[in-house]
C-alpha cells in the first residue's frame, strides 16, 4: 500500500523499524526510547502481536512496557480478517499515541491485516503523529514493498528474495533484520536490483532505525545498521539473470551505521555528527 | 611486502585471486582461463601445495593441470623456510610460466615463504611477467596486506579481522575468499576502515578476478566478486571503537560483479560492458 498523505499543519509519526532480539532485560535503550516518543507515563501504547504464534508474546511486550512505566498499554491481537474491522480493536488504535508489533512472521500481519480497515487507520494515524514501531517481522511489515522471505549469503542472486507488499507507512526503504546475525546482504540488495528507487535498509539485532517527520533516521541499540543506496546504480543484470545466478551490480552506496549516526531517507546523506559529540 | 617494480619495456604478469572451491570436473573455467594464459601446451606451471597440510594436494592439482593438457607442471611443495632458499626449488620458478597456490591456511605461506629467496623471486618474475593464481588461502596471500583471519558476519566490528603481511604482488587490494559461503563483508569492511587506500576484493567460490597488467581485473566463474571502495568514506569510527563494538563507516561504494564485469583497480571505474556483449 502507498502512505497516507499527511494531513496540512499535521507531523508524520516516528517510524521504528527494529532488527530483533532488542534488549528486554538490562539498558532497554531501544523499548525506553520509543516509550519515551510515546509520552512515557501519557503513553498509550498498542501491542499487535499477530505476527506470532506464540499465546504469551502480547502479554510479555505489555509486562515490558509496564516496567518501563508506560502509562498504558493494551494488546490487540488480530487473529482473523474480521478482527480487522472490530470496532473495538479499531478504537484502541484510533486512541492510542504509538503502535508496536511483535516479532514472528511478516507474512501472518500481511496477510490478516492487508487491506483491512485497521491496517489503513494505522497508515492514517501514523501520518497524523501516531508512532509505530516494529521488531522483527514487525519492522519488515512497516514498508510498502516488504521481504517477504528469501535466501541468506552475502552475494545476490536471482531468486534470493521474493517481495510482498507490507503495511505501507513509508515507501522510501526496504527493510531486512536479524541483519548481521542471518548474513542477508544479498537478498536485501538483490530486492534493491530489481528497482533501485527504495533505499535497503538491514538492520541488526538490537538495534533500531528511529525513523523522524523529517525522513532522517537515527540508530540506536548495539549493533550496527547497513544503509544500501542504489540510487546511482551504473548497471544491473537483474532483468537477464536466471534463478540462483548472481546478480552483476554496480556502484552500490553502502554506509554501516552505529548509535548516533544518522541517515537522510529524502537527501540519502549520512552523518557522523551526532556520534562524534557522544564521543567527545 | 611491496610489490616488485616492474622493469622498463615489461609488463607484470596476470594475479588471478579464485574464491575457493573451484570447479574441478565440469566446465573448469577458472583453471583452464589460467592454463591458457600461461602458454597452454607451452605452459610451464609450478604447483606451491605449502598452505595445504593435505600430502595429496600438490599431486591433484598436478593431475587437474594434466588434464586440461597443460605443456609442464611441477610441484614445489615448501616445507620449511630452508626450503624458500633452496636452488632446486628457485630454479622452477625462474623457469615457469605460471605459478599456481592452493588452499590450506594463508598463515602456513607467510610464516614459511616471508623473506625467503623464493617469495623475492615470485615477486620479481610476477612484475617481469610471469603469472600467479591463487585459491582461498592461496588468494589471500597475493596481496600486500592479507587477512590472516577474522570472524564473520555482515556488520564490521572492531577487532573482527587480523591482518598480516602477505607476499606482496600488489598493494592495490585486500583479499577475501569463500565470500558469499562464509559471510565476510564485515571482516572486509573492518580491514578497509583501518586504511582505505587498498580495495576490498571478495571472492565467492568458483570465482575468480583475472588481474592484467592494466590492473583492470575481469570476473570469470560461477559466483560474485563484491568489490569495496572506501576511497570516498566520508568517516569511519575505527579508531574509537573497543573490540567486538560495530563500526560506523559512511560512504563505502559497492560493486557486485559477475562474469564478464570488470573493475580497474586504478581508476576504480566498474563496467559492465563485456557482460552486456556476452549477453547479446
Amino acid at each position: 500500500m502507498c502512505p497516507s498523505r499527511i494531513p496540512d499543519g499535521k507531523q508524520r509519526g516516528w517510524i521504528v523499524p527494529i532488527g530483533g532480539a532488542e534488549d528486554k532485560e538490562s539498558r532497554r535503550q531501544i523499548l525506553k526510547r520509543f516509550v519515551k516518543l510515546c509520552g512515557g507515563r501519557d503513553a498509550e501504547i498498542v501491542i499487535i502481536p499477530t505476527a506470532s504464534r506464540k499465546l504469551d508474546t502480547g502479554a510479555r511486550y505489555q509486562d515490558l512496557f509496564e516496567r518501563l512505566e508506560v502509562g498504558h498499554s493494551t494488546i490487540v491481537d488480530f487473529a482473523t480478517r474480521e478482527d480487522g474491522q472490530r470496532d473495538e480493536y479499531l478504537r484502541a488504535i484510533e486512541n492510542a499515541s504509538g503502535v508496536f508489533f511483535t516479532g514472528g512472521n511478516q507474512l501472518r500481519i500481511s496477510t490478516i491485516l492487508g487491506g483491512t480497515a485497521a491496517a489503513k487507520l494505522i497508515r492514517n494515524r501514523n501520518a497524523q503523529g501516531m508512532h509505530v514501531a516494529g521488531t522483527s517481522a514487525g519492522a519488515s511489515i512497516l514498508s510498502e514493498h516488504m521481504i517477504a522471505f528469501g535466501k541468506e549469503g552475502s552475494s545476490p542472486r536471482a531468486g534470493s528474495v521474493r517481495l510482498a507488499p507490507g503495511l505501507g507507512l513509508t515507501n522510501r526503504f526496504i527493510i531486512d533484520q536479524h541483519f548481521r546475525q542471518r548474513d542477508r546482504l544479498g537478498r536485501l540488495v538483490a530486492a534493491l536490483a530489481y528497482n533501485p528507487f527504495a533505499i535497503g535498509i538491514g538492520l541488526d539485532e538490537d538495534t533500531a532505525a528511529f525513523i523522524g517527520p523529517d525522513e532522517t533516521h537515527e540508530v540506536e541499540g548495539t549493533g550496527g545498521v547497513t544503509v544500501v543506496d542504489a540510487s546511482r546504480v551504473s548497471f544491473s543484470s537483474v532483468d537477464a539473470v536466471t534463478e540462483g545466478q548472481p546478480i552483476c551490480i554496480l556502484g552500490l552506496i553502502v554506509h554501516v551505521l552505529t548509535a548516533g549516526a544518522t541517515f537522510n531517507l529524502h537527501t540519502r546523506q549520512a552523518s557522523s555528527t551526532a556520534l562524534v559529540q557522544l564521543r567527545d
